[in-house]
């Protein structure tokens, strides 16, 4: 069930991993993960966009600090710090950034297209 | 797949979710969940424990501020700020907070027990 994380250990220095420049937003980091769940951090600064999309890979985002705009299958809302949401697999949403955030994205099983 | 959160809605605003008190550390809260996943929160004081214990789901622990001394199948290492740690299905683990600690944990699937 376990794999072996790109620094070879399960547990993941936040330090150690590549900050990868997004198209859209600031930085994505991919963190712990196994085949079955990955956990990836992404930094939006104010105006930065997740523009809408599916993935049949369940998905909950956290908001560690700052303030999103999120449409999930038409609804919208403000997450902001530690405030979460639920994503079902294909549920199609989206995210602008309303002030400079750093959030948790976990997915369900894994993103392969991310490593 | 999907399932309401005790709010009624996939996303949980942070004050609207109950801070539970727990035996051996300061309080956890059960955040966005579906059937597949679940989102929890818990905050730790300096000297607080999760003491060795296991569980069938797979967990991330993700650190958002604090260091926690964690032991996973005999090894020992600390999480600080952004660090991650993937635990398999039945690994044996255990924490003690070398300081005030936030820390997110991530189950799949979800924790019936916590609900």
């Amino acid at each position: 069930m376990s794999i072996k994380t790109r620094t070879g250990q399960k547990w993941v220095r936040h330090e150690d991993v590549l900050a990868e420049p997004m198209p859209t937003w600031t930085k994505r980091r991919v963190l712990a993960h196994g085949q079955e769940m990955m956990m990836v951090e992404n930094e939006f600064a104010t105006g930065d966009t997740a523009p809408e999309h599916t993935h049949p890979h369940s998905q909950i985002t956290y908001v560690i600090r700052g303030a999103l705009e999120f449409t999930l299958e038409g609804e919208t809302f403000v997450l902001r710090d530690g405030d979460s949401v639920y994503i079902a697999p294909d549920a199609v949403h989206s995210a602008v950034a309303v002030d400079d955030s750093l959030l948790i994205d976990m997915f369900v099983p894994m993103r392969e297209d991310f490593l």
